[in-house]
């Protein structure tokens, strides 16, 4: 099935495991006459990439993006997009392991009920490897929508909560989100974190987090109405991820415990932000 | 678009507008010779009917669905259901002013923006009565898993919180969901949201909830791998219910406070509990 | 599964059994702001309306359309149009000797081994009555063409062939399609097909036909590349039709014929005209 | 749009143009657990080869495929197929000339109209080279199936008119297929047809063909009713070939002239054939 698409008028396709010869997508739906160029993909690859601190994973990957239709001579054409990027740094044997074993909280187990067969290194088709292509096929999204919508238009994501530790919204500032390896915008919050991290890194555990997302310059009626709305376009996209296991739009969870004129009037101003100027999202 | 349908392999597409002549659906996937008439379907139509008691919407509809093809003598035939309900008690002139403001919270102005015309009367698509058509697919839903999975295959949804008044899950028990107006497991709880909301009314507002579905006798490895995951496509679902802002698998949110080993294996379990015996889901 | 649906920008999902109590379906992506009523879509299913003469199905059905959604005021409102006509002359009794037996030619088997059940009566679902809804999904197609691309825009059919009989193409005449009741542009043609099928019908069989449709004023571009383009696009809707065995594009098979450059020529100018001023495309 | 994917169950989504770096696609919905490598689809690829005799194109290509991912140890793993063939023999210079340039007959203008912009080069995306991955997922699919159906299942094509010349199909016999470049099963008249295109191609003209497909070994009831009905799938997938302009089933267009009663038993047998045993069908 084509259940690795992802999308209708702009869509993705992606494929590739953990520690094939290599993942990519193709990307339809793109608007032709767009300047674009790997170089334009790669920056927002770069900022994903691992290994670049000690608080990710130690696989060492270049992420070399390569793309190998769709555009001539630096622009799109209408046509699909292909992306590659090889795997280089492998190391299928640190997974040696985990042939016989499944890992709690991973989908070891789903895949091998479902399949019959799993390439169990580094999780194979489940590994959070696959995000790279989401983050190569977003860029080209990211590029088409600015392209259209102008200089209005921004979408940014950090992480508000590490473990219990969530930031101090009020002392939270977007160009603080560069400046730390946790793309987080309360500076005083990200030295607390990498203090809590070395801890729960020698005691050989991990920690959750939750992210916000905003949008702003989106037009007013974007999506489509009942069960492609907006908000569950978001949803499913966003529960997609690895791990992903919450989502709420706005204030979510929050406006059940507001009276229903509070609430109405918040989650007013969410939908026109929702609709118009800007569009918040958290998700774990 | 085709944004009215929902599913793939099961999927229905549904129409109607809160004050037009009537609300349906079409079902298609449904596996053939199927025992199904519409006293079958009409008891999941009941359980919804607006009007009951003091605490939901006071419009009068007796919600009888009629089923117009796709059975031939009680039982399903492999071709597409359709479902009609025709709207009886329209009270369009109750909606008169609105005709010329937006409500907050609402989806009057998204629509205004987006199609240059709407059917204001009761929010006319964007209404809570499309979701009449959302529980007479679902009983065929229910009705066909049922069928597949057998008597181990189970899914009930109950109110978990109302405004800022959560349930004692010590004090939760199935058979008293339908004791009371609000779907609660908790008897105790319901009479204070009885209370809670008796005061809330009194002030012209209202209230947000909290949900919680739990699935169980499900099948390891259901949904497909990846955007298509089982995750994603409940939470698009979920998310695409009016008003609902929030959506969490499993311990959800919570998740972020946990260390990694106890979130792993909670999740594990949880995991195992998604694919295999037991899905639980909070939406507000 | 959504077999029931055809398209994807514009889309229709229909339902219904030659005998069930009714058909319908539900057009989805109109634009909104279009005037439409039931007395826009009526016309076109009165053209269809079997029982007009001795030479169709003697099956009496008034055909009247009903719209269920979707236009407020006497316009779409970009929500889907849900649309219905109610079965008047079902006649199940004559199609009782059909269900213990297979028609040549006909679904009957192929759904029974399909489906381990049927509807036999009059083909059940697979009777050429469903092509009714695609005549009224069609009606609001061609109104919503008709807005959008101005005068320029028309879409005729005609049959160019009955039996062995074909048409003289010198004498075509736009004029003269609605003045028989076969349809036919030749006027000389008609009376020798009313002739021949009377012969037919005496015999106790039937005749197969070739129709022609030409559309004019089309935009070049139209469709979508590789596997969506309007040929295919053509080619899957017009063999999807009851007993359709064949579908033609331009010079269609004739053109293997033709000496590469001719053929190039004569297939650039249909390109052209395939895109732009008229496309013409048999089938049988 | 997706209009790169073809398919539901089983579906690919290719990408690449004739001259850039690479093409290849993406086949998802391949059963897990399937003896599958690169060594298993490179014959259906030498069969389409370019340049092999003087009769075809004279570009050079090694058109050797490499599977990228979905496969583990030698077999299917269920997750999505990547299959990349770089181009080497680009020769973009030849083609300097189209720049500027429409060729009758081909998809340029329409190219240009619709996307304002074109990789010119050998006819960019709309190039006959795209085939290629339709011939790669066409192995995989050929592979899956004899993997299902058992020895029963054959599906074989072969030329059966070059230009005015058809073969006599009393002559025609299998194995003789793959003895003639032009996979034709009449070994007389690929003797005509090599005389004929000799001088075809001296009159610096072209031909057209027809071909046929034959299918055995299908089970009834394979595919979807109506608007997904195996006719149409066959007819859109057929008419999506560059150049294609015709499709027939059975006897196609011929079956107009039959009377009915021979007709519907004619067509009884080729429904039964498109069902069970044999699908024949022709494409321009």
């Amino acid at each position: 099935m084509t259940d690795n698409t992802f999308g209708t008028l702009f869509s993705f396709t992606s494929f590739g495991e953990s520690h094939g010869p290599a993942i990519g997508c193709v990307v339809d739906g793109v608007p032709p006459r767009l300047p674009l160029s790997a170089a334009d993909i790669q920056p927002y690859l770069d900022r994903r990439k691992p290994g670049q601190n000690r608080f990710v994973t130690q696989r060492r990957e270049a992420d070399e993006v390569e793309i190998l239709s769709g555009t001539y001579e630096g622009h799109t054409t209408g046509t699909p997009i292909g992306l590659l990027i090889r795997n280089t740094d492998q190391r299928s044997k640190d997974y040696g392991e985990i042939a016989n074993q499944f890992r709690p909280g991973h989908a070891d187990y789903t895949y091998q009920e479902k399949y019959g067969i799993r390439d169990h290194r580094g999780g194979g088709r489940s590994s959070a490897r696959e995000t790279a292509m989401r983050v190569a096929a977003g860029a080209i999204a990211d590029i088409t929508l600015k392209h259209i919508l102008g200089e209005a238009f921004c979408i940014r994501a950090s992480v508000i909560q590490i473990g219990p530790h969530a930031i101090d919204p009020s002392r939270f500032c977007v160009d603080e989100i560069d400046n730390n390896p946790f793309f987080c915008g309360d500076a005083i919050a990200a030295q607390e974190w990498e203090a809590y991290l070395d801890d729960v890194r020698k005691s050989g555990s991990s920690a959750g987090a939750i992210l916000e997302v905003v949008a702003t310059g989106i037009p007013a009626g974007l999506g489509q109405p009942i069960y492609g709305k907006l908000d569950a376009e978001i949803a499913s996209a966003m529960m997609g991820i690895n791990a992903a296991k919450g989502v709420e739009i706005g204030s979510g969870f929050g406006l059940s415990s507001l009276p229903g004129t509070d609430a109405a009037m918040r989650c007013g101003l969410e939908l026109m932000v929702l609709n118009s100027p800007q569009t918040t999202l958290a998700v774990f």
